[in-house]
């Protein structure tokens, strides 16, 4: 194979991925009930089909050559990085043996539906039997892969290529301290938040329509894009130019879908900015999930939650929602939305102590990978540790370990990057300030010099640098939670005047 | 491979078909716009690879061990079927060179979107240049396939198998001049029927609530459906226990909107009921068109227009739609929505001049195949036959030529099944007549009997008859346009006072 024989085989597993996909999207979003066991099927006869495409040797062998060969020295940086990262790939899909992929697809598209079945029932006993086959079939896959010290790693370079666990060990730890500390002050200050108006009757309807009117001012390209309903909100790529995000909206509480819309949208300006960049490329493939989170992040906390965005659009949501906003002023209204308050639920969590969630849940997928917790102990585990980090116990299995839908997915090793998506927002936050003047003012085009900001520094460099490599090239500095700190005392002394 | 294994490579043939289905049905319903070209890509990635599944020898001759060997004689029935069904595809199949199928599937993708454009801009420049390529396609396919006299039949084969030309040409030809005459008399019937009523503004959510009220009714089940809206209505099969229709309402047409809800549904309750009684056996797979549309025009028609079906369900609409409603009388709305009456569009036509619009295609398309029409010719010569046959032009092309997605989609030889489904429709109706007594009543559980009766003489037959051989074991006679110029005779007699 040449080199364009090469990424001609690669477009094919791309498209097989994609249409795999396609298969998951629909079976959360419009799937009737009754398809699961055929959906199921699918999703296993793809994965075998895509796994079989990265087993075929030529492939191997021919990127082999070029990677050892007397040119690839003056091939372009793209070219280059796209040899290396088809490597990286291949070395790791070619350890897997396709019995434990296929196995993989089947049971977590049975789960997801099982997870969802146990959330609405409460009677969680076919999804927990489902849940220790996909611990235990990730164990094995970790096995497979290999690693140095710690299985979890394994796991954790599937988001996060490189990324090891005794990185973020010391890390989150720090930044625990750091939080508890930060959010004692909060609680011994004297100002209180009114929320209320936030939990009036909001027409589902009408915030659909006010969270695509923010989209688009977010710089989406509609004719590019979807969102639809789906029980866990999340994004997905179907295609080039084929982005889709899921929210969902609930009549009483406004802000929880409308966070959540946005925040997928950054993922999905993500997304779309790198195929814009690179297309068909394969750096435009598995982006690191911590860049990827720092991006949804920095839309829905240091944009979404910024008194600048408010003072701009509050008169907006304010003329959609008159009964409801029509008392309330726009410094009321920019409080609510950052009331800081330890809550059960992670997608619903402020920017402060969400990442006690991330730190809860990095806490048990190592321990459950490392064989050290079982899921016959997971719920009691999961409750004793939020009553002490939270000091309350999950009122129902809904909203405690049931929560997310990730490990009903097989995604263990995703959470940690949320809170190092969190890390990296406020650092990048800090470099773009340098740029852009005048960046809280959300008056003119400020969001299409962002997107064009993200897109020089961010989105058309694809996977070509690690996220380590990325953040210091933006910031030059390596990762780490002081400007994340920083970022919310400033913040958060204003608004409960520490 | 034994039989189990003949089967599991059967079955992942057919769980990349529906995966095919899906993609194309999301391209149908909701794929953001600038998704067509990955869209395409992906298309004929998945094709190619079904296609190399056809191509495998160790099936194919493993088929023919079985069915060559000594004990095929005792299996039982279906297991018989199966295994001559699988041989006649495969046999095809293996004809087919590889490139022509994937040509075909990206060129089909990108031409179904181009039909989309020409309809909205009146500029079908580019569509002509992908609908050149298609029929050509198609030719390079029948002459592959091979015939005895007429390369449409190879065509017509693909929707129903050993349908010839020579068979409908005689059959279409008696059923013209049956029916021209009987349009001429009903032009001289002194009877005016009102409609106006029925072009009234009807809210469209309401029509839908509507329309899954009365397919409930009918007898699905939603837990194994779903309804969205396209441009053209259509079903498709995505798994096993997932059927999905299409429909596409107007404001200002309610019954249009109505009877392609039902039409669909009559092709999803016989796509479900073959799934409940064959799942995943290959019998239950490629089911006859004509069959097929001999479902959804009973549902749509012999149903959907009868008196009974009204003087039941009237009271329903009528309340859904008071202010449009509330002074008609039942008869007034049965007269109404079976006004005979020259039109141009196929889908909105009465059951009567509907075949007409059949037999025009049907021409249209033996020409096209056997060379004798050219595209550049196609608009003018479809104008003109619709001026000898309907005595107008077209206003337009989207009410002309460009009216179906079939072409776009390179469904040459699918029309001439819709009346035969008409004619089908009508035989088996004289013989339900005779199991089913009070068939014209509603009110009761008719719509399960008339379920059960379907199951038994129908569904779960599955492929095994031939179209003529299931014809003939329900009505004990061949077909023949009698049953159906009987039909029409005896309820436009009365509503015309013939």
């Amino acid at each position: 194979m040449n080199y364009q024989q090469i990424m001609k085989s690669y477009q094919l597993i791309r498209n097989l991925e994609e249409t795999l996909a396609l298969l998951e999207w629909d079976q959360a979003v419009y799937m009737p009930k009754r398809g699961i066991q055929s959906r199921a099927e699918k999703i296993a006869f793809l994965t075998e089909i895509i796994h079989s495409k990265y087993l075929d040797d030529d492939f191997y062998i021919s990127l082999y050559k070029l990677y050892e060969g007397p040119d690839f020295k003056d091939f372009p940086f793209q070219k280059q990085k796209e040899i290396e990262f088809l490597i990286y790939l291949l070395v790791k899909k070619r350890k897997i043996p396709a019995n434990l992929e296929i196995e993989l697809a089947r049971t977590k598209a049975l789960a997801q539906d099982e997870w969802e079945k146990a959330r609405e029932t409460g009677d969680d006993r076919e999804y927990k039997k489902l849940l220790i086959k996909i611990i235990d079939l990730k164990i094995r896959y970790a096995n497979t892969i290999g690693y140095k010290n710690n299985p979890y790693d394994a796991l954790l370079d599937d988001y996060d290529p490189n990324l090891k666990y005794s990185f973020i060990a010391p890390l989150f730890e720090e930044l625990k301290g750091q939080l508890v500390e930060f959010i004692q002050k909060i609680n011994k200050s004297s100002v209180t938040i009114n929320t209320d108006f936030l939990n009036k009757s909001y027409d589902v309807q009408k915030q659909w329509d006010f969270g695509l009117f923010i989209l688009e001012q977010m710089g989406i390209d509609l004719e590019s894009f979807r969102q639809d309903y789906s029980v866990h909100p999340f994004t997905t790529n179907i295609g080039v130019f084929d982005v889709r995000i899921t929210t969902n909206l609930k009549e009483n509480n406004v802000m929880d879908g409308f966070f959540s819309t946005i925040h997928e949208t950054g993922h999905a300006l993500y997304e779309l900015g790198v195929c814009e960049a690179l297309e068909y490329s394969p750096c435009a493939n598995l982006l690191s999930l911590s860049l990827h989170e720092s991006q949804s992040r920095f839309y829905e906390n240091i944009v979404g939650r910024s008194r600048g965005f408010w003072e701009h659009y509050f008169p907006h949501i304010q003329k959609v929602f008159p009964q409801n906003l029509e008392q309330v002023k726009v410094e009321q209204f920019y409080q609510a939305v950052n009331q800081v308050k330890l809550s059960p639920i992670r997608i619903e969590a402020d920017e402060v102590t969400y990442n006690l969630h991330i730190l809860l849940r990095t806490e048990v997928e190592n321990k459950i990978i490392n064989g050290t917790l079982k899921v016959m102990d997971l719920e009691e585990y999961w409750n004793e540790t939020t009553k002490s980090l939270f000091d309350f116990y999950p009122a129902s299995k809904k909203e405690g370990y049931l929560q997310d839908i990730h490990w009903s997915a097989g995604l263990f090793g995703y959470f940690p990057t949320y809170t190092l998506g969190n890390l990296i927002s406020a650092q990048i936050y800090q470099a773009m300030q340098k740029d852009i003047p005048d960046l809280v003012n959300f008056s003119g085009d400020k969001f299409t010099k962002i997107k064009e900001w993200m897109k020089a520094k961010v989105y058309q460099m694809g996977n070509m640098y690690s996220t380590e490599e990325l953040v210091n090239k933006i910031s030059g500095e390596n990762l780490k939670s002081d400007y994340f700190m920083k970022y919310l005392d400033d913040k958060y002394q204003d608004i409960y005047q520490l």
